[in-house]
């Protein structure tokens, strides 16, 4: 067996150790299938160490760990590597991960592949000067990694979504509408009309600030909710990722610190970080952002920013109630500091009644509120908007023309003109209804299916439930073996700007329906039961050696 | 008179004095309307001074410069501002400029409005420390300005489009297609048959690289310009802006260094600018950009990238031929430094054979090649695309996601399904012959209006002419007239990255028709050919007076 073979079973990880087992190696994280049993495995081992939260992409991790041990002689010219989607399942990556590190290699001419056969080591890496330094003519390809800067955490996104692709697997793990129930009819004949009436301003080029009758509409939506703000305050946008981007490009500048609860929406991460400004992460409870930590952290740090989720938070679920929004507007008003309030799920509600936004508060303007129509309406159209004050949405106005001019005309006509013809309302009713029907579901299946050391959270509305495993268990672990019985969901530990916990899942209700969760809650309560008596009989065998060993 | 009402007679500019005559300040480049004679303006001077190279913008410039006067008793409590829209008019910036200025004074106590009545000085600055170093409960309103950070040039389309608002004027400013040559009927079709077909795919979250039929499509015709990439080499984006500025995020730091053609395109100066990376200005002839200034640059410094348009180049309609896009991919080879091709305009060929892209030459892999729909098809769509080795493609994906998920899936679906019925090559057609004809109205008419001293580009595509005005005149004064007689142009001093000439404008000519190009470069050349006369009158004026003064 080629050490080279060893790549495929081995995924090392820069974690603490956390399994329940007797391992060999430190900084292991995750579910190995070793083919053998443990004590068989042959020394000195070939360790691919990836550091998932490093901000150096994956594939740059493998590129640079196979070149290391090409160098270091662990890997010799001739040695076949792994086939991509075999590392890639292995390693828990994507599979595009691999193949782009392969290309890597093959194009710094360290491996080649042959058709039919495999990937072979085909060649040692020499001392290199960076490429920009010599002058003289080059006929290899371009070598693009030294020149490519390290933007953000890995493609979160694309590997929550690569779970869903898996077939026939019931879905707990993106919180999106559900497609079944888009009202499709209705909405192609709103685009029709828009197209019939406007066609020729809605293909045309526009203007930045949004599809004006859109402006307005919002303007007019945001008062029913107490928020007062005129229609050249709105800014439209590509949904609320775009909008946490250019109010990041307005306000927090590199080595800037930001506010953010922990957990939170994995975007939000993702856009704050890649501009090497820092999370100060105060924690969420059931009742929202634990408002004398915030306190704290103000009295001391100087953040651009607190990014806020005050109802059905992602992933918690917690709500603030009136007197923690009008405490935590308080304090950000004491110390300056901008409230970002991201009011996605706001509209999802299905019981108990309305909480003011944040920014119904807002009396000094220093709340920027965001939200889109991707909950409560269609994602893939890509419309979602900022309320803020005119000086802060000239910044951003400028920051989204330079990003991008303006959002698709034709997505914004057709929202507004479905909205405006109160079949956004009617939709928002049906799903209401179905959702909750299906939390319900979800929360009555975890009663009845999950192990008695767990916990979960009782959202009044949004997309998902936060599950506590027993201590013992990790989500990562779990999932894994979820994904093999046909059920997905989301490891916790991607909620967390600091601190993860490993016994932490989010389970999203809103794309599976009563029965369909059911089933998937069941199989997952299954799996953690026959963990649980593994561990135990394994504890009740140490003991026993233990003794044996005292006799 | 107060000197606040000199406010909207005084436009001060931080250029070098351009005037014709005898005007007693510097820092003046600007057509004024001085309601009285120059020699009857008092002393002292009230000074607006603004500065249109500054990154500051432009109504933070006038918030500060008010402030100034208000401190330094220029201004005193009661005296009245001038109406925002007569202020915006004489200073010759956007009115909504300066709505944000008096908002922002306003904020600040400054000023006060009475309805009916006007704008006065209500209260003069006091010595702030900085807001967020005050720990007491505020109870003023949130002073954004000293948290917002200045991101790019002035927002230079809404400058330019604003030009556009004018009733009835003839438009030969936006390069964009027209509106009136749109097959509605035939695009509308395409979008009822997508969201019938596919809707429920089309509303729900996508992948950020893009609806995979349209990334395979696009893949397919790049083939047939000699450019080989696969499917998943193609990113779609939100069209051209926003793939510069994906790629400016992952090549381009703080403080690095790209190289960009003299004139270019203002949206590319605007990303490019943004993240206080520099400009390394290489000119451009009607051969396309001068390769022996790009070699000498290249081989004193290391820009991060070269930033090209081959085709139809946007302002001066050059187009590169088949030699010099080799040597350009030499260079850039040898210094090995990436090439951003920026091939928007290259199906607009209305004369003589093409030429294959740069990136069809490009052995290496160091070409990122940028297109999009907007030029060819609908703006408002908003879908563009980069084709790029894997690995380019792999961080500008992840970039991608970080800034909005991925592009509108019903705008991409619905040019694909237009594209894929052959609409869009019949729609090509049919634009093709109507630009042919509209560029040889303009060239036509140019020859017949304009003064001789003037001189023209010939472009045999793309969408405008460069023009060269008589070395005496400025463009922006020409505008400001020409606005007034009902013609709208870009003014060419917006184009460039360093050495603005201040007589070069662009004409676009896709807009508008035969007969209206004539008649707008005819009242053009009018307008021009009476200031040549004035200016004439006048130098033969101080000529006279200097023998007079020499007796």
């Amino acid at each position: 067996m080629s050490y080279a073979s060893y790549l495929s079973y081995w995924v090392l990880w820069n974690g603490p150790p956390q399994l329940d087992h007797n391992w060999p190696f430190t900084h292991i994280q995750f579910d190995l299938k070793w083919p053998g049993s443990y004590s068989n495995l042959p020394e000195p081992c070939v360790v691919l160490q990836l550091d998932r939260k490093s901000l150096t992409p994956l594939y740059t991790q493998i590129v640079a760990e196979i070149r290391r041990m090409i160098t270091g002689g662990t890997l010799k010219v001739g040695d076949r590597l792994p086939a991509n989607r075999e590392l890639a399942k292995t390693l828990g990556v994507n599979r595009n991960t691999v193949t782009t590190a392969y290309a890597e290699l093959t194009a710094q001419g360290l491996i080649t592949s042959r058709v039919g056969s495999g990937t072979y080591i085909s060649a040692i890496p020499q001392a290199t000067s960076s490429p920009l330094k010599t002058h003289e003519k080059a006929s290899s390809p371009m070598s693009w990694e030294s020149l490519l800067s390290v933007q953000s955490r890995d493609s979160w996104l694309q590997e929550m979504s690569s779970l869903d692709s898996t077939r026939d697997a019931i879905s707990l793990s993106l919180a999106l509408p559900s497609a079944d129930l888009f009202p499709l009819d209705e909405f192609r004949r709103c685009v029709d009309t828009v197209l019939r009436r406007q066609g020729r301003v809605l293909l045309q080029l526009g203007t930045t600030s949004g599809y004006p009758p859109l402006q307005e509409y919002i303007a007019g939506q945001l008062a029913l909710s107490g928020v007062c703000v005129s229609p050249d305050e709105v800014l439209i946008t590509n949904g609320c990722q775009q909008s946490l981007d250019l109010i990041r490009q307005i306000l927090v500048g590199p080595a800037d610190e930001v506010a953010v609860e922990n957990p939170t929406y994995p975007g939000a991460l993702s856009v704050f970080c890649s501009s090497n400004s820092k999370y100060l992460s105060v924690p969420v409870d059931s009742h929202g952002i634990d408002l004398n930590v915030l306190e704290d952290v103000l009295s001391q740090r100087r953040p651009k920013l607190i990014y806020v989720v005050p109802s059905f938070h992602n992933p918690t679920g917690a709500t603030m109630d009136a007197a923690s929004r009008l405490r935590l507007i308080g304090i950000a008003e004491r110390y300056r500091v901008p409230i970002v309030e991201d009011d996605i799920y706001r509209e999802l509600r299905y019981d108990g009644p309305d909480v003011s936004p944040v920014k119904a508060l807002d009396e000094q303007g220093l709340v920027i509120y965001i939200s889109s129509f991707s909950k409560v309406g269609f994602p893939g159209l890509r419309v979602g908007w900022i309320a803020a004050p005119r000086i802060v949405i000239d910044h951003l106005n400028r920051a989204k023309q330079r990003c991008d001019l303006h959002a698709s005309l034709l997505a914004q006509a057709a929202i507004y003109e479905f909205a405006r013809r109160g079949l956004l309302a009617k939709h928002l009713k049906r799903v209401k209804k179905a959702y909750s029907e299906r939390r319900d579901a979800m929360l009555y299946s975890l009663q009845k299916h999950f192990p008695d050391e767990s916990s979960w959270s009782q959202p009044d509305g949004g997309m998902s439930v936060w599950v506590r495993l027993p201590d013992s268990l990790s989500s990562r672990q779990l999932l894994i073996q979820a994904v093999e019985s046909g059920v997905t969901f989301i490891s916790g530990d991607n909620f967390y700007s600091s601190s993860p916990q490993q016994n932490m899942m989010r389970l999203s209700f809103t794309m599976a329906t009563p029965q369909a969760i059911e089933e998937a809650v069941k199989r997952l309560g299954t799996l953690m039961k026959a963990r649980l008596v593994r561990i135990k009989k394994r504890r009740s065998q140490d003991r026993t050696d233990g003794l044996r060993a005292l006799v």
